[in-house]
């Protein structure tokens, strides 16, 4: 049989452009804002072609959405703990979510991204498909574990249940409207469990 | 005694330019947003130097927010209704402001305020000061009136009380992350007062 000449391993090369175009999506765009931030920026940065990112992702938005998917080692990343106590669970996880929204660096390319997903409802769309929608999922999975342990009313809007958890802290942060402190986070928590009590 | 002339009643002309300036503010930036309004254009739409504007107001947010307010009849008109029956009247105020939002004529300049509100801490503060702050007591008034009557924990955290009420919807509305609907409406309240109950 005719040796065969050894080509490159494409899984392996197309994993590390793949990684690089997310890493440089993050530093790009902690450093000039979403709006700004461009698909030929990233591919220069990452230095790939333009045409490998929009072979991966239909736009700017996509690719934007799996860079902050892949800081949480993707969906599964985003489980919520699960010590068998809902409130405990539910009380470190909205603290560190308070802790997020008062970090500077953490807060700035979130809040520029918020600001383009509610002026452009594609965007929005993609968001809530990419992005918010599987965190969501996660986030349900935990509520569910309450459900079937009896800490949670069966009959659950958990829908409802997670916006009136996380709508609060959003809304303070977006428009600056109060301190976000680990006490805020607590009573949030408290009252969203007296009104899901079975 | 010598007779004295005449002269214009100033405190009728100040009424007159303030209320023009005011509309002019309402119509312009619904047809052209926040960002782009100007208060040179409001000045020209209203028939009134810009030095006038400035008199009164000493930025562009500040007429904006009066404008806002001024449609109400001012804080008085964003009094909360008051039939004793708070799960009653919650649902009616809540199910408006859903239509609010669902309603494109509205939400529109409303939408165009957030964004700039969101990434400008200034106008933020200015926002609080003169727009959200009183009309967040009206709200309260209401809510203290319930607690007068048994039907709120008399210890109630009141502003946390109107964030759950309100962030949810905004939440919704400004991510168009789902329905707008008087059951939704309906459901954010039950679920509050679940929470707040004695």
């Amino acid at each position: 049989m005719p040796s065969v000449p050894r080509k490159p391993d494409p899984t392996r090369r197309s994993e590390r452009s793949r990684q690089a175009i997310l890493e440089a999506t993050r530093e790009l765009i902690s450093e000039v804002g979403y709006a700004k931030l461009s698909v030929e920026a990233i591919a220069a940065r990452a230095g790939v072609g333009k045409q490998t990112i929009y072979r991966w992702w239909r736009s700017k938005g996509a690719v934007v959405f799996d860079s902050f998917l892949a800081l949480s080692e993707g969906v599964d990343g985003m489980a919520l703990p699960d010590t068998g106590d809902i409130e405990a669970d539910l009380k470190a996880v909205i603290r560190a979510t308070v802790a997020e929204f008062a970090d500077p660096t953490f807060e700035a390319p979130i809040r520029a991204l918020n600001l383009e997903i509610a002026s452009d409802p594609d965007l929005a769309a993609q968001y809530r498909e990419k992005l918010a929608g599987p965190v969501d999922e996660a986030k349900k999975e935990r509520l569910r574990s309450a459900q079937r342990a009896g800490q949670i009313a069966a009959d659950a809007d958990l829908d409802l249940a997670l916006e009136l958890l996380y709508a609060p802290l959003y809304q303070r942060w977006l428009l600056r409207s109060g301190p976000l402190t680990p006490e805020y986070a607590d009573a949030v928590v408290d009252h969203v469990l007296r009104a899901l009590r079975p």
